[in-house]
């Protein structure tokens, strides 16, 4: 069920007897056509199902509470993203891996552009739901630090580079998704959000798509460093200096 | 106002009605005290105050709410760390600033590790306090992203790059002190922190401390590189292998 056909105002009571757009949909769609008519902590569950032409059952066969009406399709996003992640070999570099299952999180956001950038507003308005985001966020952040543990299970500080490395990806990719949605939807979310990932693959020592393979052979770049004891942020920072970047 | 005096156990009613330890220190004893012997959501306003032996006006004077007495320092660290951002300077190198402001957060819980110990346990046990927690986790993350954003603001990519640090230093920052109160408190967390922390800052391009400062003169290293145009994550793992680090 992609949150595509829940835009909002496309689901009015006709519509839900028959049953196009799915019930499921239309709670969606009739939940948002009240919190923007009447605010979100003025709307009640009664007058959500009321406007949708459903029972009360119907909608807690659906959403738990008011607040995850609100965020319709996180629990279909992090089930896909577990399942990306599961699925993944001794092949896929790990951070590259991990930036691809927060792509998919974009993507969710992506396929209803108008929809998206509604709840935006709604979520800043509204203190809970703020505070159901960040939860939803952690959720997403631990996904990807589980597999980054699992994938550097051999490694000194293991658990540390997953922590880190899963809470820079996650931001990465907010302050992309967030930009787009600040700007209404406006502009390729698609290309912020892997400029902004590339930006955590360079930090952390991988190269951001489409680099050339780790396996290639390095017969690219001639390095001579002087002394073996020199701090490698001192010898980057000359590298950066010689190669002409900021 | 610090938390080590306000450890579980010490605030008997006896104490509280000669006012040492003060009203809002007992309040958070006689709090920990019921939420230990009874649990978190058993636990009422009304049976705190009754505890402590003062009246419920008193605690809705210290605390919004009963999840508030479960963090009662919270409010001062992120001032503190704030008013320690605020006073920073030009000569403050920015990455190594929000490490040492992260170093805060770690302070007020070392300063009573039983005190930090007990909260985890319960904190984990109680959804209600582990999404507090996540805002307030939020709250220390944007105060560090906000700096990062004024000192980088003539940077491309500097509001990026200042929430993906910001969310690093703070994952890396978690990953110590959870360490930490998982081993019941015991251990250096100080040392564990450090470490942690220098992991973001060798990451993101910064010396850890104690490292030479940036203004000495770079004539402790001579790079060549053969190819202007080569990536620089792999002349960093060429470097990386040159100097025979993993």
């Amino acid at each position: 069920m992609s949150s595509s056909s829940a835009a909002p105002g496309r689901g009015e009571k006709a519509q839900a007897a028959t049953a196009k757009p799915p019930m499921r949909e239309a709670l969606v769609a009739a939940a948002f056509q009240l919190f923007t008519e009447r605010g979100y902590e003025q709307t009640t569950v009664d007058d959500i199902v009321a406007l949708a032409g459903v029972g009360r059952r119907s909608f807690f066969r659906y959403f738990p509470s008011k607040e995850d009406v609100v965020f319709p399709d996180h629990e279909r996003c992090l089930a896909d993203m577990t399942a990306f992640l599961a699925t993944s070999g001794a092949e896929h570099e790990p951070v590259r891996r991990v930036c691809d299952a927060a792509r998919l999180v974009l993507r969710m956001y992506a396929e209803n552009p108008a929809f998206s950038v509604q709840r935006y507003r709604l979520t800043k308005r509204v203190p809970g739901l703020r505070a159901y985001e960040l939860s939803v966020v952690w959720r997403y952040e631990r996904a990807l630090a589980e597999y980054l543990r699992e994938r550097f299970a051999g490694r000194r500080d293991g658990t540390l580079q997953a922590d880190v490395i899963a809470a820079a990806v996650v931001a990465a990719h907010n302050n992309a998704l967030r930009s787009w949605l600040r700007s209404d939807g406006q502009g390729d979310s698609s290309a912020a959000v892997d400029h902004a990932l590339g930006y955590v693959q360079s930090a952390f020592g991988v190269a951001p798509a489409p680099g050339p393979a780790l396996d290639e052979e390095p017969d690219d770049v001639v390095v001579v460093v002087s002394r073996r004891g020199a701090p490698l942020w001192r010898v980057v920072q000359e590298i950066e200096t010689t190669l002409g970047r900021d």
